[in-house]
């Protein structure tokens, strides 16, 4: 495993795997596209800055975006100026609201830091309190990722070890720490429940070949690497018993926007009798949305797909569908794990029960 | 689109994309790996040379496999002591066996060749006849792909234009010219009954990305790229009504071994409800093996997967599961298409009425 040349702060870190330190006077990003080459730290001191980290992948996975657009938006209060202050941060958020589109926990974490801006009485009184707010946010995350994993293991009621298979990255990087569906798989291994897990690559951003690799290899947990379209022989073999995933946006009757090839390998779960769950904290479940056919659909530069690491890998100027995230509907899910409880073939009843 | 310095010999090329030249005394292949950045062709003198290049994957594709085989037979006869040529010849013939494990063509094509081998009376002989069959083998394939295109035209009755699907690259590039899967694109192009292909980009070894593409852009056929993880949403909107792919080997009940991805792919048209084709020259079909089960699947290098383009993706040692093919059960395809006529819905009974 390459690990590059850590920095000073790299070697004071916790020995768990974090994507995003505070410093109170600035937010730290783990420049996700640059791993698992290196471990590169941001320091980024302005909201601006960490809107462009977002838009530009710098952090990415629906909780670490929100948490780091409420950093961000402490950073804009710490910025602002004395007089214009409130006006100030109300344009960072806009800015920040601006970065991505498809997951809700950006909007969500900024409708929070929103609320805390709407009772400060002064740029100073923003400061601290919309600091305190994002820590809140960012350890709130952290802690539901641990009841999430606790939740999915019971619901799981497995009485020997099994096989996982994921999808993109869903783990400490992705997340304000341990992850949602990796931080299942976590927890699996902590129980000493878990053969393996098979990661797709995860194409076009290979966020499970950079990243979630990275990140188990580091902690220790068996985990083997496949092209996406090796997923459905892998399942047809039957040691994977539950497909686990995670989720950017989820909407009131339970469909789940996440990472483009989500839909599909729920297709092929269903077909292969494998267990199929989703598991994200409820700041990822947007109730005022109907079904999964409203939720916006990022389409990304089709560079992403001609290229890789730079390299050009088809002809320049070829057409390409770049969409980031599918949609999978409803009935293709088991079960649906966030901190308040879960929901096992979900629909709308059983999503309203979350919130009741 | 990319073209590199094209040498003299490209420039005297066909307007048709070759990817195999015979040239009397060596065989000239268009290095595959090297698209689409430059059209590289490598001229191979010896039978050793052939079976490297198959080995490497300069050349890929079950048909164009077979065929350079072939061509690699008649190298040894050129190339074998006046004495003993026979022994050389057969040793030439075991070691072009050795070079990749599923591709049935490539069994057929040494088995056709050794038949010619046995009546040769003298090395001489056997320069001449084995040169005429490889040149045979060539040309058959290529009118066998012509003959394909029509009779899977004929089997679709379409009425209108529609867009298709399709996996790893099975054109030009794959066999001796026009294609399989790819033939019957270039034919419906040529009825003006193509909206649009999509192209699974076909990770690891992108030929999606680097060859169907370019073959396609140079024949001016509208193609989109995609991830393989986004062929689930692109067969979720409705406009491809088929998916069109080749094999490597199809078994008597009609089961098929083609790229990885393949199978994933037909769970995902089933679903959709969309039609599954299989274009494949008699050549790939083994009816001395009763199912899918018994066929060899290749497994190739994990850096396939940990690298493109030689550039680190994954941490360096990560385990990886790397099957270069899936097998495809005949229930979940509609329709294969050879030259000796189409089976619908293919067993074992369809399957042995082409060879009645």
């Amino acid at each position: 495993m390459t690990r590059g040349n850590p920095d000073p702060a790299t070697q004071t870190a916790t020995p768990d795997t974090v994507a995003i330190r505070w410093l109170g006077h600035a937010v730290q990003l783990l420049d996700q596209r640059r791993l698992p080459q290196e471990e590169h730290w941001l320091t980024i001191e302005g909201a601006a800055g960490v809107a462009q980290a977002i838009r530009d992948m710098v952090v990415r996975g629906a909780p670490a975006i929100g948490i780091s657009a409420a950093y961000g938006v402490a950073l804009a209060a710490r910025g602002a100026d004395d007089q214009d202050w409130l006006r100030e941060v109300e344009v960072s958020v806009e800015a920040l609201a601006e970065s991505r589109p498809t997951a809700v926990n950006l909007f969500w974490a900024l409708q929070r830091m929103t609320g805390v801006l709407r009772q400060c009485h002064s740029r100073e009184d923003a400061v601290a309190r919309l600091a305190e707010e994002a820590v809140a946010i960012h350890q709130e995350d952290l802690a539901a990722n641990m009841a999430m994993a606790d939740l999915a293991l019971e619901a799981m009621e497995l009485s020997r070890p099994c096989a996982i298979l994921t999808h993109c990255n869903t783990g400490a990087l992705a997340t304000g720490g341990y992850g949602t569906a990796l931080g299942v798989v976590r927890r699996l291994h902590e129980q000493k429940l878990l053969k393996r897990v098979y990661a797709d690559e995860t194409r076009p951003w290979l966020q499970g070949a950079r990243l979630t690799t990275w990140e188990l290899a580091r902690d220790g947990i068996p985990v083997t690497l496949n092209a996406d379209g090796a997923a459905a022989a892998i399942l047809a073999r039957g040691d994977v018993k539950w497909v686990i995933v995670g989720a950017d946006r989820i909407t009131a009757n339970g469909d789940v926007a996440n990472k483009i090839g989500t839909y599909g390998l729920a297709v092929l779960a269903r077909h292969h009798k494998v267990k199929f769950m989703v598991v994200a904290p409820a700041s990822t479940v947007d109730m005022s949305l109907e079904s999964g056919r409203d939720i916006p659909i990022e389409e990304r530069d089709g560079r992403e797909v001609r290229q890789v690491g730079g390299i050009s890998v088809a002809p320049e100027g070829v057409d390409v569908f770049n969409p980031v995230f599918d949609v999978t509907p409803a009935n293709l899910i088991d079960l649906i794990v966030t901190e308040r409880g879960v929901v096992h073939t979900p629909e709308v009843t059983g999503m309203h029960k979350l919130f009741d």
